[in-house]
């Protein structure tokens, strides 16, 4: 079993490391907040006083951090952690950030003779939480196959998506593909109903017709048609708004960076946008519901 | 067994009859075009030279239509159907159109005693060859019930959406978030291509994650994806692009009746209009991959 | 000087018909709301009790109503006012209507040998109110030419746009310009203030440049730029948001009479229909900057 | 009379030094391209083999370049311009690049006591080659008082936006209301003649209306409407649409640095990409009218 460095216990990284420690994985355990180092200790974890304390005779370094700026800070310069790391060394970077940042760590990291994957992940807190994660990985398969076991104990779906910022751009697709389907699941709720339709019996013939799609399937947007899905709570929980307006900008980042037209994803973002401008940031991605009703 | 009256031989209405006869049913038919009356007389059908005399003493009468106006003119008026039927026959009006026009038609039909469904289908060419339509219906739920068998021989999935026109407006909204997530699966296939990812790969990754939607399952736009999708034919087969686009207007109707806001849906329409300036019109409707591509 | 008929005394006809009294006419009007009449016989109109009695023996009559289900209902039909005229009477119908429907009159007028001008107006109560107009009229220039000591009397630009609808294709055309550049000059006034520009230097700026366009000029969306401009007073007066939410949705039929593709106009008509969602469609149509800041 | 270094001779770059010679400054002038400063030689200015030579000893540097790259390239580092220029020096950095990147610069300098104006264009290279240039311009008030011979040598209006970065935010803000107002004027034109006007009377109805904007101004996309419109030379001259998309590239990133909605000038961009797609990135940016005609 690996000795793992885990840098970032946020909302996603805490419950991750916590699968690993319970798949048996030592960890040392770095974050800027105490409390959440303090929270893991109590299950086994080592908590370090900085990443670079932590990283230190690791043999994998797993980070999960809010943005390209904290991963850059983290991995490079002649400070950065990069810099310190043992040729051989396996570093999971699951953070989701721009891929032309993501390949500017794996060329530092492949540099100094270490592996890097970029292995951003969906499935929100809840995914998190139960270690059914999807991750999207970018690098080389060797290092996969090494790192595999890893993945395991924090998700289910390993996909490999190719080489280096691969992860991130497969990432970047999904997300934007997802928040249109959100929205245009929204508008199309919102005008069934206002053209004399159930919710629920909308809802259920499109999901089994040629407009389904996974928000039809676990997650529509009209309050009260899934019990559990974050709609019918207040829309709580779930996948904030604010951080898909987030994933929608690193894809037009992405789409700037290649020439990519993109009216749908584009649209979404600035849908999301001015969602944020009405305060709701930080309510479940699906609360865009709220824009096509009185 | 009832006695049927069909009304309307194209593309899909010719192969909709010819399972109403393998199924056992009766049938007279009218099509302005001969040769289609011909081809079903070969079957058993008897062809009639006018709508009025299909209708003539049919228990039930069936029609597929290009749009309202086709609608609106065979039933309505002092010459229309509805001034001929016999109260208690039972109306399956399948063609797709405007729910103000089909509310029309059943206002004009519940004030002769006539029981109308509107009952338009998804499913394209293919499913009304294979009996595999899906029928999204309006009307009351009695004469569903009645129709039912009928409704079966032609189709799998049958959803009761409703009261009058509520099948219709079922209709626009699937088919509206069927083209946004078609245009919006497009536009990621070649941001990701363009980004380094293989097609099929992101493809296949988005499927199985929350961007999964109906198009990444049965129907992928991007050419070699999916051998039987019409995107690896050429674009050929499937459902034409000029068809979404008038679904799309059919679906702009209905959000202008309401005064709901689309702009997903308002977006695709325009995209698909832009598709058929370039003469694509004819060609599968995900041949809107081809404006990301150069 | 004619005699005539003004049907239509709401907040643009009631100064519209004022402006012909100045100018010396005969007028017998009629409204549904008795108040409105009333207002005007202090000045010299006749009140009527009907359209049918207010055009008896006149030679003109101008129409002024909101939308094109009363034009038609005024107009046509066995009791419509088009069966009542004397063949020579000269119709000047200044409602913003579809061009369809503004066609479908023009041909019932043309069947009665009835000369009519389809010629809606721009400019909002405060031009109505002034005399200053902007006519944009449809139909044949010798009608055109006999109507104009009215038309001059109301307005001060008489554009002959062509053929009968003309006017009201140019109405649409130039409204859905005016509802985009309204938009994307209230988008960039609220960039660039967030990217630190003062408002008024910005909006005067892009006045001057190759951004310059009406609502730059006369009506700029951000408070305070302009002391006049309704955004400096609340955003009251001027045009309100969902008649402009109107003249978008009937140039979306008239893209879809034409199959025109028309991405800004139909994104803008979505947007206003946000707007009106949150209870802003009687602010003037300015107030969309509102979308656009917290 | 200024010493002054000119960096960048393309097709904006050439022209505005040649004014300047023209107004008897003493030029020293570097690109990469010897033709060029071999072009301006003959006409006074001494060419140089590095920008470092053609700086040496100036008191004003001007610098035209294509893109943030280029000129961070130019000024920053242990090796750049600012580390060489003497305390003191004025520097009007002309190029169109991101408000970040300017401000990066401006920052510099001012660690170096230098005076930096970020002072981008508008105008193309007509407006380049007839001194007739619009400059907005961010930096002190009191370095612009001294630039302004040199800026009104090169331009006609000189606007002073704010401060650091305050010209780049000025002019993604005025190019973004352009783009949308070209597309809206396009589509709006497209739907007017497809709808029976005589497409000369439509733009002018508009221009002087509220619909009225700088592109019926000066600049109708439609061939023929305007004799010396880059439409009527079969959109050849002019601003090239490839250019038109990194301008609205630049104002995305400035709207992703502030939060900003723009969902027209968003849209603009996806639009202008579909174009280049088409291969007409080269031709006049008023080339966006093809997309809406057969």
């Amino acid at each position: 079993m690996y000795q793992i460095a885990f840098i970032g216990l946020g909302h996603m990284g805490l419950p991750m490391a916590r699968n690993l420690l319970k798949a048996g994985f030592a960890l040392k355990v770095f974050d800027l907040v105490q409390a959440a180092m303090d929270e893991l200790a109590g299950e086994g974890a080592l908590p370090t006083s900085s990443a670079a304390e932590a990283a230190a005779g690791a043999q994998v370094v797993v980070s999960m951090l809010p943005a390209s700026r904290h991963v850059e800070g983290l991995y490079l310069g002649a400070d950065g952690l990069l810099a310190r790391l043992k040729p051989g060394t396996l570093v999971l970077e699951c953070s989701t950030i721009a891929p032309e940042s993501a390949r500017k760590v794996h060329q530092a990291a492949s540099a100094r003779g270490i592996a890097l994957l970029d292995a951003p992940v969906s499935g929100g807190t809840a995914g998190a939480a139960a270690g059914t994660l999807t991750f999207m990985i970018g690098g080389e398969a060797a290092a996969l196959a090494k790192a595999r076991p890893i993945f395991e104990a924090m998700g289910k779906n390993i996909f490999h998506a190719g080489p280096d910022g691969a992860g991130q751009v497969a990432k970047v697709c999904n997300n934007q593909v997802l928040a249109v389907q959100m929205i245009a699941t929204a508008e199309a709720m919102a005008m069934g109903v206002a053209n004399g339709l159930e919710p629920a019996v909308l809802a259920e013939i499109m999901r089994q017709s040629s407009g389904g799609n996974w928000t039809l399937e676990k997650y529509n947007p009209w309050p009260g048609v899934m019990e559990n899905a974050p709609a019918s709570k207040g829309y709580s929980g779930g996948f904030m708004a604010e951080l898909m307006a987030k994933d929608l900008g690193l894809a037009q980042e992405a789409a700037q960076h290649s020439g990519s037209s993109t009216p749908m994803g584009a649209l979404a973002l600035q849908l999301y946008r001015l969602l944020l401008k009405q305060g709701k940031g930080k309510q479940d991605f699906s609360v865009v519901q709220q824009l096509f009703v009185e």
